[in-house]
């Protein structure tokens, strides 16, 4: 009884003071409007690839993203380059006003995760947006786009790679501008825009920028968006990010495949060491057994705790929606997870599997994992460990391909290769500004938002703080379910509308 | 002392007793003026695509041996179907005398293992047969074909799929039959071709054509043309082999890849899960830790056990060669170990790793795994000790995509798909004919041949035992360093004319 009274308080708070305010029914008026021709500059936008490295697209990229700012009236539009100029540029544009009190600059990035366009379901390709009429594994279909006259449904989804991570900030956040403008507002502080190229790939150059343009990127609040809202669909803030790092094994077999049934038995097979190998990492409860692997986690603070305890269970949600049944670590909620260091595997591969699968003893075997580190965790002394813990499992390590000495020396051998990384981050929830953004995004919305001081993802906002001392907090927009990182990439319409919304109360806040 | 001792009279016995025939020499100078037309012949022939599954180049292939018998005088050629005419046919000519008091059959197939032509080396093709002036793996380099006035080296091998494994059979015996006529010599028994297309897929239907075709399919002895001499070179005749069978095992995590940030410590990860699965399956010293694995092992002959002890050991050369320092099974020995059923990892995979990979959470994580087996051993009783290992893991054993409801219900899922599957087959070394075929062999080369019970491959003898009660006798003729089954494929020139002199004394026989 007493949980069910709770409940039905909390409904009512809830109806009583977050309404939607007048500006965010503004907003959507103006939206509803003008989907169809947002949709079509999305859809070109999104039409053209965005791997980081791949440098002349990403010049495309960044071409039309200035086009899209100087169409909305954005001045001292211009491309921020690291020294080298192959790297892909920060877009960047501002508006300034006179006397302004403040300055927060947005963020988003326009590069996309590496895509494998064979393993996009039949119909959707990375680069050729694609409209789906829901969710493909809630068995939507694909559908033509919409004529001039037809209505566009919120729940259909744009599938292509970047349309929820990160085209989708760049696109909310310049059209929340626009629909401020076309409704007769004016933010009252100074606004810039800075527009990553090269987040996917690690974010390697994006201090050099922050280092060569640091006078014109000052500022009060760097506004992130990024990565997905909750779960429940609620909106949400982050106050920080895991850090991300790498490490890339591969272990080995014979220098060349073997026949499975003339030498198996006695050939070692790298795909069962490997197996060996990354078992021996983690418990069946999934507690990671590199030894001290948790000891350098910074604990909550007591307003932390309070706040993860008051963010709403998904778990029961998402079990069902992702369909599995046990959690990794047995009892520990979502929410309670992802404010711990992990060790994942990100891929496995040794030979092949199914039709391509042949008689064979594979030569090699190969994992990708990525760490991902809480604040207290330095990257670099994470991989450390984990190499040493590979060395306790017998393994000889090496940087390149093992010589034939080497081979005739050891009798297991492991290449490790580490990836460059950052640590983890976080803002303090206590900050007016972020008491200040909390109001705004909760004028947008009846329900209660959702705060979280860490997101599981991770942002390279460490180089924030070191090079500019600013403060950052994130806003996402994207639907949870985007696919993000993987193939069938989507992004669902409402949650881009919504983000406009979004945006335009940030850009009107206190 | 005494070892050396020993060691000279062997060598003096061995040279004394195993002088190359004058046949072997006339077979070999007649080769020496054929080799470009061979060659011709030899490289359209792999040119032509051989999976079993592709009809219309199978087709191509079945019409290429017609036309190769038709043009030595072979008779009677026609190709024998199963009952499905989609299945590749067998091709079947043959040459009677009057009063033959044996027949013998030679078989060889051509169809080839699947090719994953981006796995192939740089410059090489599974089709498009390629020079190299030795082995790629020992620094060699592709060279252009010869021009007729060009001398050929025995020492370059031909790159392309099926170029050991098994259409270097099919040359070989037909050149020796063309050979021995070019010098007047005519065999005094009957002999049949058999030239099988649907080996590498299991012979699935080989015994439809077996029982269709037993009328002119009766023998005193088939003589098998497949697989690899011994790994130090000798000649070798195999009077068995094990049997084959596969599993591919799949593990499941959530239904959509998962961000591994957002989601890192509490969705399951099948990668990892499959990989403490197959860590279950081997203890650290290569043991099959299966239940009952080895159970039904027939044990070895004190002639057989002789025999695999006469094997003269290529272990610490084959080390060096392949590149690694322990066996599977410490101390064991090669000869030993393929007496033994295995379980193999053929090959591995849940998403992508290098430069494919992307920071997720994979969604399945796959297994393909062979099975041999030995005199004793039933495939399907071996499959299903694997499945009841699976079962006692904690799995839940599927055989098609989990349902949502089973999702919901069973915390480790595996899916479990059994391929068709065949035993072990082996010969008495005692039979007349067997002595016979040992001692034609034997006066093909001054080294000592290699008697061995079981070859570590396996092929489906069991089907000729049991549909027409045929005696097998297996002649490898490929280099044992050919990449059979896998990627860069080779035969070097040396072992194709080799096997020719040899399948002329055997056409010779007693």
């Amino acid at each position: 009884m007493q949980k069910i009274f709770c409940w039905i308080l909390v409904i009512c708070f809830a109806a009583q003071t977050h309404a939607q305010s007048d500006l965010t029914k503004q907003i959507r008026n103006y939206r509803e409007k003008q989907e169809h021709a947002l949709l079509q500059e999305y859809i070109s936008f999104l039409a053209i690839p965005n791997l980081a490295a791949d440098t002349i697209n990403m010049q495309k990229n960044a071409a039309y993203i200035q086009n899209m700012m100087a169409k909305r009236g954005i001045q001292n539009i211009q491309l921020l380059y690291p020294t080298s100029p192959k790297i892909p540029p920060a877009v960047y544009g501002e508006l300034l006003v006179p006397n302004a009190k403040k300055t927060i600059i947005f963020y988003a990035h326009y590069d996309g995760q590496p895509v494998d366009s064979t393993k996009w379901s039949k119909g959707l390709h990375p680069f050729k947006p694609t409209l789906v009429n829901g969710s493909l594994e809630k068995k939507a279909a694909i559908i033509n786009w919409p004529k001039e006259t037809d209505t566009i449904n919120p729940e259909w989804r744009i599938y292509s790679r970047g349309a929820s991570d990160d085209k989708a900030g760049v696109m909310a956040i310049l059209t929340a501008y626009q629909s401020l403008i076309a409704n007769g507002h004016q933010p009252d502080f100074n606004m810039k825009f800075f527009f990553e190229g090269e987040e996917e790939a690690g974010s390697d150059h994006l201090h050099e920028i922050l280092e060569k343009y640091a006078p014109i990127l000052q500022s009060d609040l760097w506004v992130i968006c990024d990565g997905p809202v909750h779960q429940t669909g609620r909106k949400m803030l982050v106050f920080g990010a895991r850090g991300d790092a790498h490490v890339e094994l591969t272990v080995y077999g014979s220098k060349r495949p073997l026949h499975s049934g003339h030498y198996g038995n006695w050939a070692p097979n790298p795909a069962l060491l490997l197996a060996k190998l990354l078992s021996s990492m983690k418990s069946d409860d999934g507690k990671v057994l590199v030894k001290g692997f948790y000891d350098d986690v910074k604990p909550l603070t007591e307003r932390e705790k309070k706040a993860v305890a008051a963010i709403p269970s998904p778990d029961q949600q998402m079990k069902a929606e992702l369909g599995f049944m046990a959690e990794e670590m047995p009892g520990k909620s979502l929410a309670e997870s992802i404010l711990l260091p992990t060790l994942n595997i990100n891929g496995m591969q040794s030979a092949n599997v199914g039709k391509l699968s042949s008689n064979i003893i594979p030569t090699i075997a190969v994992a990708s994992l990525d760490l991902r580190m809480v604040p207290g965790n330095d990257y670099k002394k994470q991989q450390e460990k984990l190499i040493k813990h590979v060395q306790a499992q017998g393994y000889f390590i090496v940087q390149k391909e093992p010589s034939d000495l080497e081979r005739s020396e050891h009798p297991k051998i492991a290449k490790i290769s580490l990836s460059d990384g950052y640590n983890a981050q976080r803002t303090s929830m206590d900050l007016p500004i972020a008491q200040n953004l909390i109001q705004a995004i909760q004028s947008t919305t009846n329900d209660k938002i959702v705060l979280m001081p860490s997101m599981g993802g991770s942002l390279p906002l460490f180089v924030f703080e070191k090079y500019l001392k600013a403060t950052t907090i994130t806003v996402p927009i994207a639907n949870h379910d985007n696919n993000q990182h993987a193939e069938n990439e989507n992004i669902r319409l409402q949650n881009l509308w919504n983000g406009i919304e979004t945006f335009a109360a940030i850009m009107m806040m206190k």
